[in-house]
């Protein structure tokens, strides 16, 4: 799948490695028999193109970090930053302050000019040294103030919604002509966006949430009927929950948004705590908080700045459920809720990560250089690919079910497959 | 101060290095000018003695681990059985399980004989192999299981009320005139003990609950006007609170229960925070567990079966508070509150703690052997000391507000005295 | 490409999530215009089969883990064990000790018969609770033990040599018409085994490898012309030096195997490492252990019991030529060289690793279980797939040096594409 | 002990808590009967003055660190900083760079003018951002920058020989009559300064070095009669290999400078190895780098720019020597040599370290501003004091072989008392 570009290619590269603008990267690679995928989605290879359309001296680029934390964040900006000044030239790189009010000049603080001194050692820190926010700026004043200032490419750092805000400046700048090369950087600690296979910050999530089982279980092991239940990130996708589990081997029972459960009757979460407690005295249970939202009693949506929905807490739900049970089955418990969330959110990013927030941030550049726009880099089959933003609304990505993950998941905690 | 010895020296130690009886230590050593130091207290150095009281052949040794995790408890045990068996020749070391329901044969689990191979690794891990829990054991049931399976040393390993229970077990063996030498480890993460400069696990809390405050600050300091608050180990002291605002540096407010605050008025806390918002636009607040104990509605004060008074949840509450006061204000702010209390006291010793552990168990094994009794080991001015059990109910041990550690806080946070 | 499989199906699978024997993943996926992919690999698809060719009842497996340390040893044990007991039931379980010399009944210890305590907590300690060592066994001896064992299912963990040297066993089992599944979990720290994008232990080596770049980083800025070269694995390929370098983005030049280069001359290494000096007063310098082999004298090529060539040691030699040259080109440096391997192979495996650990594991059992044989488990395209053993001599596995790693590698060092 | 002050105090503090000149801690406190403590040296007690001799408007104060690298030193230079800044309002405090060498004009870059924006992080990183080196300084050169600069309060961070380099700094100030307080704030990872129980750094270094020691216990484990051997820091005392040593608990062989050892014969050290060998399979050995320096030849006695008379490395030569004692004994081993020093003193501060530090650092302070000089902050029996410098050639700290410490080690290891 072609992303648009701005127009014809003007200045030649000064890089030796280049990738062709007509490769091909197929969404379904596992042949099955007698089937043809006639269906089949390709993508464009990310990469450093031989021909450029901005002249790197007389092209200004911006920044944008939006939503909730994750670690890389700084790692991104620094690799961006470098790549454009170092390998480009691009000598007036912005960073916009406070998420996409930054933007708007009538909210947010002046931008920075990014140097190398400024963005030195700021990968060895958590969060997002430009700050951040949630919600949407108004599209035209975004627009006319990176007029304004002469920015014609813009990096947008962030989830589903910052996406979609990105691709609305897109659209905006196209609407009055203006080149805007607006590439998007995909950022959720969820590992939740569809043709990313890892976004960054998800392996630091789930060394850090690992570390936080392996503690609640020596709570849990170390009393008598000690319970201890771990709230964990995601809201829609089970994988920080899944993949911290399978790194600590120490988890009973996990609980995420891709299988409903019921905490009632013979076949319920409830009976089968009940059963490992009897049998070990001792149990610890992670839960993702988009788990289990059926249960609660929903029934005013509220939704935060970025337009989330405002999700019920299940974390203290079963904490409370889960006590209320034992005492009424007269069987005395110990149980611990935690919830490391914030604690895990902003740590830096371990190396592999780093890693992957550098490789994303070149290629991110590689792509505005070549004046590719309304797009984000993805990650498919091992392989950085161009995503049209407008693609992203058409799917969710949330953990297979009948998958490798959660099947080595269930074999982990011995959990069934389903509580109903 | 000298404590009890069970009776005459009957063997000769295998060992080569020794410390007298009669060395003492006193607890005041700062000289004032026209000062006489008349009512200063002095104790026994601890430390292996010439003379020992139980013949290692015939002598067998239980080890108990009573009430919350702190780390390094794993480290104790380990080190009390190795300087038991390797240094000193005491076969049968038993590790009692579950607290001090395991000294009841009604209640508990079998003890463990404890090994070389059992005890190998466990120092790696957070908690206590043993297992733990809360509230006393029947003296009476408590002793004749002792002279059941021929036990004259029991190390108890725990805080304030445990220690005053192995004081109990101690008077009702003399009563019974039964040879038992009771010696307690002091634990209490939260370094209140009296005479016990430096409690194990301490250190390892500081470390982790300083890296938890740094993440804190990078949440609050990422989003405008956001606020992070703390709460932390502490119920009597602010040891905790003020050890990692000094390590971490980052800190704006801290709150502990030596210093009384109070929340409104313009010396208030909440008006000191606003200017901070409003000059800032972020801030780190910590808050100690115990802390503001005095603002809370606690018309009946429940207790645990520790005989703690459990503390109202200062907290959920100082959050409610701030949210309100905010709102009131119509200032928005990002409140976040984090309480990583049980991933910080189930981690595994650090090093410092380690070697803490392991001297502090080396001497319980040197003052039993000898025969001392109803004494906890002790350290004082940088030295192991012998403290009589019956002591420790004399004091309560407090950060001095007029002493160096707060002052320090004080310096690095930037905040007032006090909140008046 | 299709593996051998050693019979036709026996047993139905307990489980309820299948993998096709007809699914194939073919090895290049990238389309280019005009080019049809005539000689492409395909392969198939690692996973739980519906059909199993062995009664779990009536096997017996072993596992062997041989070759230098790696993160991750003890939990590619542990989940192969878990698996094997837990999911299909299987109730004999060995672990051959002391690598391929326990096969040999003559040479090593007897096997460890596994169970759930003995394996409980190894995943938490780095290398390998079966011990490990270089060198082959006798093929007809170690299969004449494994039928006088009545084991049918060999797992071997280890690299190429070792791959190798379970191929042979393969072979000779069939020769003598003994059923033997044998089936390889790759294990190079070096990341350098083809058709596996990514081997256990190679992220935790990044990882740790970065962090002793950052430490090397600060002894080289803290001093007048500091100059800090650290040596890291890489004996044929340079992925862990330049993913630590990519992680750590403080490193200024890096020598990997698959760059030649001369250290004399005006483009030479040493002239570029004497301009940084000059222009900055510090420099952060890694090499990789195989990196310029052709600079030494390599008159007579020794190997080990591996049978691996024993590389000269280009730190060292590194090491004297830049003090060397410094020396004459009287400029005064600080010179610091660091080998910090045994430290980083040594580790336990971090989160990302466990989980690919896991997934290995229960993916080799699989296979087994299904009756494949002659086959190691590889990793392509983010997926787990089935390779033949007699593939793997036919390639190497080395960094591209026109592909993103390197190129990002060069981007964050700023060093020329080389040195000539 | 009495420092010396440079005259009458001028100006009140705005301080609340304040320490007396008149207190006094004596160095020797354990009370012996029959023993009368006649000769016992006592210190004044360091904190904040009621009376200050330097007006803090007009009072300008500079700050260099000298010697190898030990964690902690930025937290000490931010510190100094920030107690000189806020709590003194003095608003000239200035950096000199590159150790002495910064304080001669001639030779180093200029001083940099710190304030908190250049400090705020700095503690987060290993080194000295200041930069520091080896060797003295012009003295009189010296001076004459300080009282060109106007900088009448001068801290030294650094080692024996940069505290005798400061107080020469001192003595020629009072020679020319310039008021120049110059306060030393004691550095050695070794911890091996008189009157400083603890120094900053030395308990990071622990940290790290058990960590390093756990490796390499791995190591040895994995293989066949598997020796790990581990060079620490510890030129003139054996505490960071002790504290290592009893933090970690896997080490068989501890060497160090205070226990002279012998290699061959049946009580030498290689027997003690054999045996172990023959039992066990596997060693783990640590050697303090200035331990068996009588062993090697040692016929010109180098000295490095500090002065530090160079060391041969036993390390190697131990590595030498065991392989070819093995070899003549036909015992086929795996050695292993590992020397992580570089990697362990470039880390940043852990926790305790960070708090050390700080109080170190804000008691320097408050000694400079009170017109103390001539001293170093020392810390005796948990109490933070005032040691003049002029004391610190008269003795060296090694570790006691017959105190707590050195028995837990031999307790730990169990290796007998010596090798003779």
């Amino acid at each position: 799948m072609q992303v648009t570009t701005l127009g014809e290619a003007l200045y030649p590269s000064p890089l030796r490695y280049f990738v062709s603008d007509s490769l091909r990267l197929a969404e379904r690679i596992i042949q099955r028999p007698d089937e043809k995928m006639t269906d089949n989605i390709a993508f464009e290879l990310a990469g450093p193109r031989e021909k450029l359309f901005f002249d790197a001296k007389n092209t200004r680029a911006g920044i944008v970090t939006c939503g909730g934390l994750s670690p890389g964040l700084n790692d991104v900006i620094r690799s961006l930053f470098l790549e454009l000044h170092h390998a480009y030239g691009v000598s007036h790189v912005y960073g916009f302050q406070g998420g996409y009010r930054g933007l708007d000049p009538h909210l947010g603080k002046e931008p920075l000019l990014l140097t190398p001194e400024l963005v030195d050692d700021v990968h060895k820190k958590g969060g997002t040294f430009l700050g951040t926010s949630r919600g949407p700026v108004d599209t035209a004043v975004a627009v006319q103030n990176l007029i304004d200032k002469q920015i014609n490419i813009l990096f947008v750092v962030g989830g589903d919604g910052t996406q979609r805000g990105g691709y609305e400046l897109y659209k905006e700048a196209k609407r009055q002509n203006y080149p805007l090369a607006v590439v998007g950087v995909p950022k959720t600690i969820d590992n939740d966006i569809p043709f990313v296979s890892q976004t960054f910050g998800y392996l630091t999530a789930i060394e850090e949430a690992a570390k936080a089982l392996d503690r609640a279980h020596v709570e849990a092991r170390c009393v008598n009927n000690g319970i201890s239940l771990v709230k964990l990130m995601g809201r829609n996708a089970g994988f920080i929950a899944a993949g911290a589990t399978l790194a600590s081997q120490e988890v009973n029972f996990i609980l995420v948004p891709e299988v409903p459960f019921k905490l009632e009757g013979p076949n319920g979460f409830l009976a089968a705590l009940k059963k490992r407690i009897q049998d070990r005295g001792h149990a610890l249970v992670v839960v993702a908080e988009g788990a289990g939202q059926e249960l609660l009693q929903n029934n005013t949506q509220l939704k935060d700045a970025s337009g989330n929905i405002i999700l019920n807490d299940i974390g203290q739900y079963l904490s409370t459920r889960i006590k209320t049970f034992f005492e009424d089955e007269d069987i005395p418990v110990h149980l611990r809720y935690m919830d490391p969330s914030y604690l895990i959110r902003s740590t830096r990013a371990n190396a592999v990560d780093s890693v992957l927030c550098d490789l994303f941030a070149r290629n991110a550049v590689h792509a505005a250089m070549a004046g590719k726009t309304g797009l984000i880099i993805g990650k498919m089959h091992d392989k950085y690919i161009h995503v049209p933003s407008e693609l992203l609304a058409s799917r969710k990505r949330v953990m297979e079910t009948d998958g490798m993950l959660w099947h080595g998941v269930l074999a982990s905690t011995g959990q069934p497959a389903s509580f109903y």
